[in-house]
């Protein structure tokens, strides 16, 4: 489900900055003679990857934020020159946003909060007309200023920034992404009607999806995160 | 404006396959495992060559159709084998539309009503689901089917196909077109401002802008348009 | 010896496609206008993915088909948008034959019996004068009218079909496959002449490579084979 | 015509080098660790182009010489750095066939002769079971040793070279040359149709293609040939 | 000549940003996490196309300025969104300057004095250690601080930016630019030693470059030029 | 760092080629007609790929050896046919010494000195003008004839050949190899300024870069080598 949410982002961003939707009104792939995009992809993970590719593909003139070392040596071997790759760092990101049409949150810690990485005053320094796409509004947004909204009003434009927040994106393409859920789930549905609850016992993958049991969270990161909230 | 105008219509199509929009539901990417859209674009002019180009940056199949073998020559080498390039005929636009998920209008004649190329009938081919942007539409569009649109409410289904028919598409992104027609524009301002009406006849490509001269309908092709309907 | 039938395999189904092998006459790169051939490669092993690179080289439509959703993730890391990677199903593979102009079986489980995918009855939905290239025919081959055919003669046409089912495929290039066995055998061959049979303890992938021991079937797959034939 | 042999000649000579063919079995892919297949192809018109394009895709290590700078100069911004590019000169020539396991004969002069570029002794520089392939035969070929063949026996060695000399090589790929050919010179059959003879007065093109007139030869090039020989 | 100059110029700034060059100790390409340089060229004529070539090879961020919109066009069909075009106007030079590791000065008037594009002010705005490369250093130089210099000394430091200025660049790789210039001159050569100055009256490209005759300047720009001086 | 010096390594070697520095005065990239540099890499480790990736970059033929097959897989999975890949031995590297423009010695052995693979009488096999890089001078060097440079004075000409035997590569871009340093050490600092010696015995990567404790050499290779000399 990340790709698929990778692989939107930077479309939902690119309508985003249409003058309908109170962008800025460029157009993501330029013209000649005049500049394309810049998207801003923080965190180069599986939704970051998958957003680079599309953002690339789409002409603009892409920089991943990353904070492993491996990870964007891992992303310079897959995309080349043609995307920027840059550690992350607070003074990175505040540089970073100045100059982007669209910034895509991407940064996840699964089964956590996701980091609070734009406070509204690193948004004050985005030009206004920017796009911000929070992949990560299901774990709570990277922003200060997102909020859900739904597939069918998915916009709102806060300190003058078009945010698109909308939770479970692939909903969207909903015919897409079932197949992929059913060929990826078909393996754990086919072991648990098999073994039942002691499927869990011979598959370490299956058994790290157990949040809850008996009642009580036993996730470790959820619970954390629950109590501090 | 063309150019700009190409440039989107893959990006449209795409948003039009999503469920919110009435589409099918597909991701026009695709993903390991799913196949990813199949866009058919009829007409290889500027229209054409930019659509193929944004519609291949997002990874879709696209098939290409011409009736000109230079043109189809030019688009190969231009794109190689990321796009199939067809000769127009009857039969080869209704073969297919059976698998496009997208069909992108794009033929047009300069100053004249867009040829009719999809009927009702022919529609009826396309999968359920499917969408038609007809960027056409500005004279009169390809299909039978299709209705002017604005930008406020771009989408409406009709025979189960989902129409995207926004007249003057750059309005979406104002800022760019602003920008490409000040610079295209520029040299042909300059000479009116210099010469008056005298740069006419300097120039015969601003001459054959001409389209109403005291008050009669100059332009031939435009003339012949408007008495025959 | 896998990567050099699977480079080889789409050169000889481009071979089998001209008329004088009785093919349907298609030239598989296509022309500007007339479509490529459509190239549907069943297996993302190593002769899947050397077929799939060669295919891609040639221009054709590729269609690669597998059952592991990680195996497709890496297919698509590698190709990108070249290539339209499919899950493996039975409903799948009988759909994709309806529009394959080369069918390619990459299908292989190491000491196994090669899969039967396609029965006759799946072989008759491709269309007359395609081309089966049945590089699984060492392990007795994924079709059902697949049988063994040599360098000086290695077509012959079932069904309408035409079937290339050369045995030791790598043998047509005699010289390129010595040079890769030497460099990948020397260091096996080196452990054995110093240490003799000893060698095998100490190397558990040359152990592997021991299937019949004080005339004994040793091998699992094999003697599982031979048994139920 | 000319595209389908150019796209056909660089597959016919990958075929050439297989053991059963008399070649020095060699891959022209090559593998990792093993280099590919040099291809010397002369002459950057049609055919030369095209068959770049297919040696390329191959994975082959080309080489494409022509007498023409602007020629070139087209032919690097078509290919980049996947081709290297050099000015004809017998010298050139020579050095270049001493490293060519597959030499394309592509330098044609509509309607005359081809030029004798490669005699005995040049030949006699290439390696051994090396590979010609003579599209240029139905002008009478480029080397010395060049005799026309046949699709169903293409190739014959002579001096340890193999040779490829297939008059009309395009009947290999019946269907897609005949598609090709209709919507090619279907302008010219619907022009010849509506007007007879007198179409020849009103394009150029067509008048140009005749070759004989009330039983004289009235083409100078060919009269001039027919003479000479 | 222009051609290699253009692919030796982003050669020659990435050493000038060596620290012993007195540059600010960037490198070209950039690393995983580090960005690349940014390379700024002015002028999309033989030079600037060649150096972008280069720039992009050397995995740069390049922008291309150029008033031409139709040149601009051709160089995206080229390079596609591998660079980022803009028209040229005071402003956008004066922007892009602020944001350029490497300018290459590639803007020149055939037989006149290169254009005064960055004046002490302009370069003011250049980051320190930051490089010119002003290839039209033999028309008189695109900057008011550059003046000439050699290949034994090819770089001096002003107002901070590493300059390099040397005249007769392809001097660097004579034997490249012999073979070139050979090729490209034999025509003339060959038609001035079979008709004296007689191939001027048959040869408008070669009388074109006729300058001075029976000692006036007869080339109109050159005159210009001088006069004004 | 090595990272670093790979990619300089091709820029250098081209600067070597340069007249004023002793160099052949061939342009790397070449021209239309005349060929470009060929560039061999010795060793496809971090150095060798990231030379590979700028050698291919700036449009030169390269031809990467190692003497590990996977390590070559590896190589063409990610160049493809850009580069062609050779199994390492003596006569391997003595035959492609011949034709080589450039050479890159990037064989290394961590910790300990470097293979000598270049004796007086390999390098005589070698063209009059070309350039060796030999990055392993920091281990010695892999030629006979290397002895260090400095980056003010970076070329000596030994046997007719342009060497670059410059210590402390990185040094040349000073700026990004401090970025790079800085993330890439920041953990073991943090490690160790938090655990003192203690992080050495939680860390193995870390524990394995300490080659003096209390006056005695600890590291394996490195106390071999000083041994040996």
């Amino acid at each position: 489900m990340s790709d698929i949410a990778g692989r939107l982002a930077p479309q939902m961003g690119a309508l985003g900055l249409h003058t309908s939707h109170g962008g800025s009104g460029k157009l993501i792939t330029g013209l000649p003679g005049v500049p394309p995009g810049r998207v801003l992809i923080i965190g180069a993970g599986v939704v970051g990857m998958s957003a680079t590719r599309t953002a690339v593909g789409l002409g603009a003139r892409v920089t991943l934020i990353d904070r492993q070392a491996d990870t964007l040596v891992h992303a310079e071997a897959q995309f080349g020159a043609r995307v920027e790759t840059r550690f992350s760092s607070p003074d990175t990101i505040a540089d970073s946003l100045e100059y982007a049409d669209i910034v895509i949150g991407a940064a996840q810690i699964p089964g956590r909060h996701a980091p609070r990485l734009i406070s509204r005053t690193a948004l004050a320094r985005m030009p206004q007309g920017a796009v911000l796409v929070d992949v990560a509004i299901d774990q709570g947004g990277i922003a200060e200023t997102s909020r859900p909204t739904t597939h069918s009003d998915p916009f709102f434009v806060a300190d003058g920034i078009v945010h698109y927040c909308v939770t479970n994106m692939p909903g969207a393409v909903a015919r897409t992404a079932t197949k992929a859920l059913t060929h990826a789930t078909l393996p754990y549905v086919q072991a648990l009607a098999a073994q039942g609850l002691a499927a869990l016992e011979s598959d370490a993958g299956l058994k790290a999806g157990l949040h809850v049991q008996d009642g009580r969270i036993i996730h470790a990161g959820l619970a954390q995160d629950l109590q501090s909230r």
